[in-house]
């Protein structure tokens, strides 16, 4: 496993030891990881702290032309709102772990320039689908689907 | 003046008034303000706190369904990490007081299903107009431009 996915996977297993949704991301500018975050609904209460809002929030304020030197992964393919930020700060990379438990925006990412590349690790898939099986009605919360 | 955008206008004027980006939103449920907020760049050193996000983490968390019937109201044309916000949450309209000074993701928002409404509004208009010629660089650092 890539040293930064496994970073990514480090902080969704914190999410979930914490009682919180698996997902974790992290931010890397020149091999070297300026933001990591993991998914803060339960933990803050939080409606946009997903996982990869969490690593932009924590890689702090940073110029326009940094982000456009940044690869950022996620454990998980990202929803609209996070391939939202991603198209805003223009970062031009994203590696994700699976898109099987949940198929997000990398068309809309793709399309707007941006490289995508699915690893589909099995620690990903499993850890999202134990999580989905125990806890459904937190899981279509952060994801906007009715339950 | 619809009293909703007049709100949202109230919002971008206290972060004016804090030293921040004067953008700011309100999210309405039943007739109700249920989320006020604006930009906090400045004011909580934050990359995903823009005007609409803040709204949506000041309502807290609600379930799908709810979301579903709410209206959000905006004085500056939405960003793609703010639609991407809209879309995950699946809020049917949104009210824009302004799209001179900013070119949002109105069509990514219309092309699934959204209700866009820009009123172009003359006081939205010139709090940004002021703003950005008076705060550049604070401004492309925002929208991730490089200035």
């Amino acid at each position: 496993m890539d040293k930064f996915m496994q970073a990514a996977i480090d902080e969704a297993k914190k999410g979930l030891a914490e009682g919180g949704i698996p997902i974790g991301s992290v931010i890397v500018h020149n091999g070297i990881v300026v933001g990591r975050g993991h998914n803060r609904r339960v933990q803050k209460g939080s409606v946009i702290l997903h996982g990869e809002m969490d690593a932009f929030e924590n890689c702090g304020r940073q110029s326009a032309s940094f982000y456009r030197e940044c690869t950022l992964y996620t454990t998980l393919s990202p929803c609209s709102m996070c391939s939202g930020a991603i198209l805003l700060y223009e970062i031009p990379k994203v590696i994700i772990g699976e898109n099987q438990t949940f198929q997000g925006e990398e068309a809309h990412l793709i399309s707007n320039g941006v490289e995508v590349d699915v690893i589909q690790s099995d620690e990903c898939i499993n850890m999202m689908k134990s999580f989905i099986q125990e806890r459904p009605s937190l899981w279509n919360e952060d994801i906007g689907e009715v339950g």
